[in-house]
């Protein structure tokens, strides 16, 4: 079976973008896609939007039309892929899935979300209303359950709180290299460690921050790959799944079913194991999301994700590099780009062209995670030969 | 190549639905639509939501994840797909997709929303928000560019206003025998011509109503089809294309070429042309749309559509019926649940178990229209044999 490839990718600044709205956003990432594929609007047959909630920022709904008007695309079919933090993931498996059926043989995935003129408390709404009514009507919120979730951490894998702050200092050294990223400063571990708390034990920089921006990715089969990119990244396995929507309901809050899940279907159609990784991006919404993934991916053992971050093994020069784009923590969160710009990261490192970010790989995941893994995309690539 | 097959199909009540919310509504038809099929939970591998603006309407996100939850089909992979108005035909695309691509064996598609609980001009404002700022800014809403659409076609093919009314005649005359319709009573040409003009030359009588409710799919390849089903459908062509996200850009108003572009793709992936269509679910969210798109799917030259509905031959029992279901006009247009509605109705037709509505088909199609045809997706289905 012909495999789906990638052949392009771009991304904006992420940060706080003034003046702009997400169809702005989008339709700078498209264009600067359709730049770096070689390819021109017109050969475009589908063009997905990952974008969760536009309507409820800024009052704009149909931005994937607005986006096909923008890129002179038209009469290109699109439509708008929403599964909350995970629609830049979703919007992959849109994507694959629309070039893997026949459907089409050139899709667009352009992921963007504007944030940043909106309070963070009306962000954190607009993000909460994901939540399931019996937890959000008493004032349940992502970052309370991550709160909740890093205390059971620590206490049931006898981890130090110094080992969540550890994760926050290495991806913000990461993001200093990436010229996309929103935060390109270092921070110390004191610094993490004497920031507000927010949910204890969780403080102000083991959050990510609220974000505006966009990313984009160009798909086609493989066997027409080469006329577009010689080195380009090929859709190796991906997979999506669920968890209980009531997070409370769940067994053992520090597993995430969805990655475990999600991860065995892409593993299965890939052919590969954990152990075939050679750099990932993690969903590190929340310091502790990036422990729980680096377990629940099979990685590393059960309880021992945080050893990883303690012994380097997880640094840009350790044995599995871990968010070398800088992450969500320092790169930034803008919902329905942070699935894409993950791709991104990894399509980056596997064409070489990661610059002062590049490590060695052949292998590369991504693991995007919606609400608080109430639905999870993993997606797992290969360098093309 | 193993085709894509429908083997159960469901609707709730479509109209007025108090103290229920739209995933109140999504649960109801996604229930429905397993006992239709004896499909169990565990069974679904991939979960569409076609759904618009729950968030605007609701101030609830995530709803896809809560129907995973409440039909106990968790860890099922789920999105949303958001195509405004054509959100339902664009689920259809997407689980067609996730089906031809390998990616599921089963997909449940529900398209659902809640719209009556706010005030009419208030909906009209969330479906406005999804043209163009150029147009929405300066007052254009989609019933102003139906009137300004329907003046044309009367005056450039010398079509009586008459005809548009008898649109509405023909498609309330079959809601009456359909009982998920949200209007079951006839009403005659004199009561749609004096009704009060909305956008002149179009009166109230030329409009669908705000609605609340939800329509379900199940999907698998035709392979195993019969396990579930002893009569089904197949989706024999799909395609979705967009025209000018700038209405006012278009050379002709009265050709909407979305309509033309993704029948082409449907036809030739069917290998059928218009004329082999015997029944068809057309988007009449306003009577001139009917008459647009019959021409425009190529039943009838263009300006001659409106022939065809006084002579009779778009009726029930005449050569081509349309719209059996009631169409939008009469059964309601619960934005997200209406493309699926138009396949559930299609699916009916095929199977024969469309009831006191039952015509002879073998094949069907439904065309489901975003926007001012900003976006269509067409689907052609097929009887199983």
């Amino acid at each position: 079976m012909d495999r789906v490839a990638i052949v392009g990718a771009s991304m904006t600044r992420f940060g706080k973008r003034e003046g702009e709205w997400v169809r702005d956003l989008l339709a700078e990432a498209g264009r600067a896609c359709l730049d770096d594929a070689g390819v021109t609007p017109d050969e475009v047959e589908h063009l997905y939007v990952s974008n969760m909630a536009s309507g409820e920022f800024e009052g704009q709904t149909g931005v994937p039309n607005a986006l096909a008007h923008d890129l002179a695309a038209v009469p290109a079919y699109t439509a708008r892929i929403d599964q909350t933090s995970s629609s830049g993931g979703a919007g992959v498996y849109a994507a694959w899935q629309s070039v893997a059926s026949g459907a089409s043989d050139m899709t667009l995935l352009v992921g963007g979300e504007k944030m940043t003129h909106r309070s963070t408390a009306e962000s954190t709404d607009v993000i909460a209303s994901l939540t399931h009514p019996v937890e959000y009507k008493h004032g349940v919120t992502l970052p309370s359950f991550a709160g909740l979730t890093a205390r059971l951490y620590l206490h049931t894998y006898d981890a130090p709180r110094e080992s969540l702050g550890k994760v926050a200092v290495k991806n913000h050294k990461n993001g200093v290299d990436n010229p996309h990223a929103q935060f390109r400063k270092e921070v110390d571990l004191d610094t993490v460690l004497d920031s507000p708390i927010i949910a204890d034990p969780l403080r102000l920089y083991d959050f990510c921050p609220i974000t505006d921006g966009s990313a984009a990715l160009m798909f086609c089969p493989e066997s027409v790959a080469r006329e577009y990119a010689d080195e380009y990244a090929v859709i190796a396995g991906i997979g999506g799944a669920t968890d209980t929507h009531v997070v409370h309901e769940r067994a053992d809050p520090t597993t995430m079913r969805g990655v475990v899940e999600s991860s065995e279907i892409a593993y299965e159609m890939a052919d590969l194991g954990p152990e075939d990784v050679d750099v990932a991006e993690l969903h590190d919404m929340f310091t502790i999301l990036e422990f729980l993934q680096s377990e629940d991916l099979g990685f590393f053992e059960k309880g021992e994700g945080w050893k990883a971050v303690e012994e380097g093994v997880t640094d840009r020069d350790g044995d599995l590099p871990i968010n070398t784009s800088g992450g969500l923590k320092s790169k930034g969160h803008p919902l329905g780009a942070s699935g894409v710009a993950q791709a991104y990261e990894i399509y980056k490192q596997l064409t070489g062209e990661a610059g002062p970010r590049q490590v060695d790989a052949n292998v590369g995941l991504a693991c995007n995670v919606g609400g608080f893994g109430n639905c999870v995309i993993t997606t797992i690539m290969e360098a093309s030969e």
